[in-house]
């Protein structure tokens, strides 16, 4: 339900008493905080708020409050099922203002951040220190998104998701209230997780202002290697094996031959147009060349003949910069069109099922549909490169990732292992947790009575 | 307020009629249920019901919500902050016969258990799969008494907490509903996170009544390392050090000069009676020598001279045997004593501060309490070994456990790292999350809302 105009008058009225011209209903200002990065039409909201602290989040937050209001969290506005869409209006708060590195603590391996600072800018910053962030959806997002959305990427078969390397989080309620949820210590026992329920909340609690994360060591050795394969179940089966024997690769990405086709064509770049695996090893020089050795052997073993190792830091950057563009690659196959991007998790022993029976079911479409994935967790994606004015094409797209959905929660897998629900799962959400979600409501219920948090995403 | 002679008598009529002899109010079984291992003073509930199902959990809870009855539930009893006592007693629920090892996926390294399985029970069930379950709290815990409680343990530094391992919760709710809480995805960003709210949540949410526990294969190689230092402050920087060099340790532990004396008297051994580190090395057999060789050389800057590594098994088991054994040798200093464990962590630069206030805090002391602790994690435990009838005694622990709460607290530390909240730091709890107890208050008012799991822990 839209929100009334004499409510949003009155709102309005006290959000430019408190904030003067960084509340802004213009619409070029709503038109670019009403989208994520993928097919989701634009909902845009009624105004946006650009705030530059916590107590000013909780000043905004209590005057929507007070009207009941809807708040809708945005920094880099990279997400894919449609997050930050306002769909019942109200009040955008743009945190990208909020781009302060607060505190590094190098000897405990921490730091402190506000949450419209982005990955990339942290890496920058720290890059003196000797210290990392390692979680790296691709996209350059926002360090409060990564946490609302539970976001991971390439690096979280050996670093985790950003939910292991979230220490506390600084969360203002609904009410305006202002909550801690954890300490800098790196583990405890004392009380409900706060952190992890916040964590990946997509706003629907409360929105996220200070975020503290776990650091890391740059390794001293880093190397890269590419390896193509015969066949996709053969790449994955090497990926299967290389996880089984713990070797703790810190990358390890599948991309079909119609991903590799694509990134060729966008990043000039002449890999073989077949199944692919990219990998990069941390650890010391023994280390790195010891598992580099290990997983060329199980890949040959799969009828890989070409594994092409490298500790070359320019070499390795490319890689990257090609595997982190691949859904530009694949949006550039296609010129005007629009991404639809999904992504499935399952046990890593059903991962050569799901994908060959998703390349099956893709064969009699006629979408073009990369596939890259994050295969060291079981997790892949598939990116719908379509035309959204399109009708038939998106129920095209929505009939396959149905059937994808149904075969990852059949193999005790989950309808998204990084992007979130946001618009795009909810209905499948349900269907995942069962009788779970009662609980899900009974907390969206508890902490926030009104339904004013980022309203209608998740539950 | 205790459970009324009325109620009481209809609901164990239900209960026998459900459960047969398997519902008892012999009082040599109520007072079996009555404690864990820490100093607490027994509470017993009214009826102990042995379950042998998800289901059967279910239709006892049933009976209990229709009359408001506390349920607690037991199944090693081997907390140490009172997590099951009966304080308003009720029914308890004894998982001990759910000890079931239900399924291991060695291919997706994971496992289903009942709650009831210990810990060393399903490392004995895996050996021949060549997996292992890394989360050791010293204690032959339960499982689900593990996950109720977030416990952790020695080999946390390298394998994170038992948090971090749990992949999925079946869950009995307070008015009997059965609720998944994940799958087997090694990730999901599907929805709150339940499973990290039920993980830790110490029964006060629901009754856990399967867990899907994560895996690791049997590391190539192991070793392991005592070394001892000229004082604690050297060992605690060497172990600093070596937590920012970024070495993979898969423990390090210290014990001070009395729990090293302590240890010598129980075990039979003969380590120098000084500040020491217990270690142990996970990884391919270079790996665990080039780890070795650092941490050796690291401790030499700090002042050991007497860095000992070793290869054989049963030199290593016999180490970490008397590792395990340092809260019976602390009571074995005085036959007849009672433990008073606690434990805070602190971020790992505060922790050399924290250990030296604190020893200089029991030097004034009569009591004796050994210190050991997961060092790696920056958590550490204070071991008192009093006379419980002694109220000089337990006042006098009492106020030196609130200067170390205090200490850890200004620290950014936390008041428990892993024995969880229970009884005995319910009043700490609020000074360190502040205005989040709100959050937990009703978080736990949403999903109990007539307070029947496990009341009076936690909230």
């Amino acid at each position: 339900m839209p929100v009334q105009p004499e409510t949003l008058s009155v709102v309005k009225d006290q959000l430019v008493a408190l904030l003067g011209d960084r509340c802004s209903s213009a619409q070029a200002v709503r038109d670019q905080h009403s989208k994520g990065e993928s097919w989701h039409e634009p909902i845009a909201p009624d105004l946006v708020c650009f705030a530059r602290s916590t107590e000013e989040v909780s000043e905004i937050v209590k005057v929507c409050a007070a009207h009941k209001v809807p708040v809708v969290p945005f920094a880099a506005g990279t997400s894919l099922e449609g997050h930050v869409h306002a769909v019942e209006g109200g009040v955008c708060i743009d945190l990208n203002e909020m781009n302060q590195i607060l505190a590094v603590n190098t000897e405990d391996l921490d730091c402190v951040v506000q949450p419209g600072v982005r990955r990339k800018q942290l890496n920058e910053f720290l890059r003196d220190t000797g210290l990392f962030f390692p979680i790296d959806p691709g996209a350059d997002a926002s360090i409060g998104g990564m946490a609302s959305t539970r976001a991971s990427g390439t690096n979280a078969v050996r670093y985790g998701t950003i939910r292991e390397n979230v220490l506390n989080l600084t969360v203002v309620r609904p009410d305006g209230q202002i909550i801690k949820t954890g300490g800098r210590a790196k583990k405890s026992a004392a009380g409900y997780d706060l952190t992890k329920l916040y964590v990946g909340s997509e706003g629907t609690l409360g929105i996220i202002t200070e975020v503290t994360l776990r650091l890391y060591g740059i390794p001293e050795a880093m190397s890269a290697a590419t390896v193509s394969f015969p066949d996709i179940g053969s790449a994955v089966q090497a990926v299967i094996l290389t996880i089984q024997a713990g070797i703790p690769v810190a990358r390890i990405e599948l991309a079909d031959e119609v991903q590799i086709d694509a990134i060729n064509k966008y990043s000039n770049m002449t890999l073989p147009v077949q199944p692919s695996l990219f990998l990069e090893f941390h650890g010391s020089e023994t280390g790195v060349e010891e598992q580099a050795r290990q997983v060329g052997e199980i890949c040959k073993d799969f009828g890989a003949e070409d594994f092409q190792w490298t500790t070359r830091t320019e070499e390795r950057n490319k890689l990257w910069e090609a595997r982190h563009n691949a859904a530009y690659a694949a949006l550039a196959l296609r010129p005007g069109s629009s991404l639809w991007a999904t992504d499935v998790c399952v046990p890593i022993s059903r991962l050569a099922d799901c994908i060959m029976e998703t390349k099956k079911d893709l064969e009699t479409s006629n979408l073009i549909a990369p596939i890259v994935g994050h295969v060291g967790d079981g997790n892949f994606h598939l990116a719908f490169v379509l035309d959204k004015d399109n009708p038939a094409e998106l129920e095209e797209a929505e009939q396959i990732n149905g059937r994808l959905i149904d075969r990852a929660l059949a193999m005790d897998g989950t309808c998204t292992g990084e992007h979130g629900i946001g618009l795009g799962k909810k209905k499948y959400l349900r269907r995942e947790v069962g009788s779970a979600f009662d609980v899900m409501v009974a907390v969206k219920q508890a902490l926030d009575p009104d339904n004013i948090m980022n309203p209608g995403k998740i539950i």
